[in-house]
């Protein structure tokens, strides 16, 4: 035993060294895997056997050296997902009718979650890859739990789980966490999404199962979102995506540079977002029209003829290292966490313009911190797209608020990347992470609330309260008897 | 400001470089000076300049080399200091019936902070002293929270406070960060002691004062107590104090060296501890004859004459040094949360004797996790010492969940040390922790708890409740009216 301890003194001495760990990724694909990547590369480098598991419709393994790929056939096809895909992205610039817009939404929901329920049917029933997978022994599983088959895997092959996310609908992560989350100050995710829970029988059992994950990697920073309780197997690496920037191409170089001092703007409304309206586009190029900075606009759709000299119009830009030149003044986006990140870590200001998903929540809370002023995506006029650019631009207080937002974020101890590698690794070292598992997660409702102790004690006091009652109504009545007695005596 | 954002680049890239900040130390005597004199001597080291705040009854500050010391004059004397001190220690063998031990250590407690109360405003309406130090321009103050004084200076002075604390008593610590802390699976920290307040009035403007530290450097570690929620600026520090174990003096090293295979105990109960009753000493003593094991003890009372052999007693003893010996095969501890860090850091099992203060507590802890046995104080046999002891050699269980908890204890992304530091300079750096401080602090106890909003909601639902009510009951009627008239026509 002895020499038990001595050999994990010296191994607990070592670390952050190559373990040459059996990792499991299961990714979520779209912008989820946009970060997550960034860790699994990282996992990579230094040494662990890292397997992907993805269908055969995905391809996020492509250009992930050093990675083996297990690709499980399934039963739609690629044509099929990109349709579902599709119509989530479609109409965001249409507004309809409330009650139309939710029926629409959770349809394409289910569509969407549907595809993904199959997807992890064709792979729990594929005894071929399962087999295999079984017998690799994995030492842990990296999923994203926004969609559950990464956490039913991992049950499956009874394999500790780091989950690596923003955030679930429902509060789903707080339950799994078991973090207190009072709603007096803490502001509900996705919350104006609570209707879209399409499987409540299913959402049961993936509480319970979702409990078990043994670190939550969250892409949470309280530079960007609001302080709150957390648990302590929840880990911030909020920014993980924030890269070093790379040189621009000459020509955009060449573009941003000769901004001069009014500087440039960075317009982009994510990769899920294909076509804007005409009109649209016209109201936004007509205020572009009479602003001295130039812009870079990331653009798919229909062009008018008479694009004014200032603005590039490009099919995809290297948004970050676009941000992080000197001269960018104002980043026009929707408001994607992983956009909204790295205008943080280059102090940009923004101007903001939610569609979809958690875009107007995370809008909210930048608006809130005064870096940021929002556009209704049904309401954009050309004045209104130059009031909020000129409000930002001229208005000081945006870009030293942001300043001083960059500062604090980019104050860590630890790189959330580093971060992230490490509770990985720690999962690995000790088969999970049980000494961070709050005992809450073996109470009921009742007892978490100490509802029982509480009616114990009610009751004790009434018992009480009642015999004095009864005892001094007792003593009372041969009071009066005796009184009265004497009084027929006399 | 394209400038300033570019500085803050620089300065923040470059984290963690000295910055030479004037940094206030207000401590508590005691144990409570064992780990912050660590942190402090750190920042020393890194070049900050650090002022030593303590009255002229303590010496805190001799022997940290390239620190200021500040001392003020108090109204009382070393004598006064040092008998209010052995008061507390006194009687802590003897078993007294509850109330008078109630009675008898709030009359202590109230001796205790007195002379610190008085020791305070001694420093605070000492204009000379309270000059100099205004003139300082302080970047922060590090304190622990413990005795107020220094949370009330960091006020006065408008500086922003770091914490560097184990707990408060009576919750302050939760109240000071708004934590949520459910009791249905937190255990209450000194909750045995909540009749031990004796300012009430103090206390809540304390717990007002208590509030405005930036950030909590909490001697905690999800190794040793349970995990609970925490908040953003609550920094987890236990184990501190585990330092590199030095060599062992050449008769220490030859003594315990000797003990073979069955190795050696090393027994303290803490620097608090001066005088063991003398039958308690023989009922040890004749314990340690039957046992194989040698034993170093930290003894400093009465001694019979035939101590045994295999028995070295100490006036003091490198407690840490000891214990990281590889023949260290039980630590015989008080259950102070020093000694408990560092018997956890070398995974050396425990037979315990808690004796006051969060004693108890700890205790409780480590006999929960399976590390530990409890000797009652008041009830000590050497049959009791020696079936304690034996069972935790012999039983091999205890070793191995002390070797598990070991390593998850030492498995950091930063040193506990490195981390205090980084906390302490980042509050330097962004002049507090602002982002870090929860909007609860701006709630009252109704609006945290939602019960306006429920109320509201309450009222409404009882309104509409009410009027469909009634709407019914008038239709009811005009019915009833209806079908009599038509009776009536009939």
């Amino acid at each position: 035993i002895k020499l038990l301890g001595f050999l994990a003194w010296l191994c607990f001495s070592t670390l952050g060294a190559t373990l040459g760990a059996k990792v499991l990724v299961v990714p979520v694909d779209g912008s989820h895997w946009l970060s997550m990547k960034l860790l699994v590369k990282e996992l990579i480098v230094r040494g662990h056997d890292v397997v992907l598991l993805e269908p055969e419709t995905t391809a996020l393994g492509k250009g992930l050296v050093g990675c083996r790929n297990e690709i499980y056939p399934v039963s739609y096809t690629k044509e099929e997902l990109g349709n579902v895909l599709k119509q989530l992205q479609e109409n965001v610039f249409i507004k309809l009718p409330k009650i139309t817009d939710a029926y629409v939404n959770v349809q394409r929901l289910i569509d969407y979650t549907s595809i993904h329920v199959k997807g992890c049917e064709n792979l729990l029933y594929n005894q071929e890859v399962m087999g295999r997978l079984r017998l690799e022994g994995f030492d842990v599983v990296l999923t994203d739990p926004f969609l559950p088959c990464g956490s039913i895997l991992a049950e499956t092959l009874s394999v500790p789980v780091v989950y690596f996310l923003r955030g679930l609908p429902c509060g789903l992560d707080e339950i799994g966490t078991q973090c207190p989350s009072p709603p007096s100050y803490v502001p509900r995710f996705y919350s104006g999404h609570s209707d879209t829970m399409t499987f409540p029988q299913r959402d049961i059992s993936y509480k319970d199962l979702v409990r078990r994950g043994a670190i939550w990697l969250l892409r949470y920073d309280f530079a960007f979102l609001f302080p709150k309780p957390m648990m302590p197997n929840m880990v911030l690496i909020g920014g993980i995506n924030c890269a070093k920037p790379s040189p621009l191409s000459a020509h955009l170089e060449e573009f941003v540079d000769g901004s001069g001092d009014d500087g440039f703007i960075v317009f982009t409304l994510g990769s899920m977002v294909d076509k804007m309206p005409a009109d649209m586009t016209i109201a936004f190029l007509d205020a572009f029209k009479k602003i001295p900075q130039r812009v870079v606009w990331r653009h798919t759709g229909i062009l008018p003829e008479d694009v004014p000299e200032n603005v590039k119009i490009m099919k995809w830009l290297p948004q970050n290292d676009l941000l992080a030149h000197p001269k960018a003044k104002l980043f026009l986006t929707h408001g994607g966490s992983h956009g909204i990140y790295e205008g943080i870590c280059h102090g940009v200001p923004m101007v903001m313009m939610p569609l979809f998903g958690d875009q107007p929540d995370n809008v909210d809370y930048m608006v809130a911190r005064g870096v940021a002023v929002v556009i209704d995506v049904f309401d954009v006029t050309t004045e209104k797209v130059l009031e909020a650019i000129n409000k930002v631009v001229n208005d000081t207080s945006y870009k030293e608020k942001m300043v001083n937002l960059m500062s604090v974020h980019q104050d860590h101890a630890v790189k959330p990347l580093d971060l992230a590698v490490f509770w990985t690794e720690f999962v690995v070292r000790h088969q999970g992470a049980d000494h961070l598992r709050p005992a809450a997660h073996n109470l009921n409702w009742i007892q978490y609330h100490s509802l029982d102790t509480l009616c114990l004690l009610a009751a004790i006091v009434m018992t009480i309260a009642f015999l004095g009652l009864k005892c001094c109504c007792f003593c009372g009545r041969k009071c009066c008897v005796r009184v009265a007695k004497k009084k027929k005596v006399l």
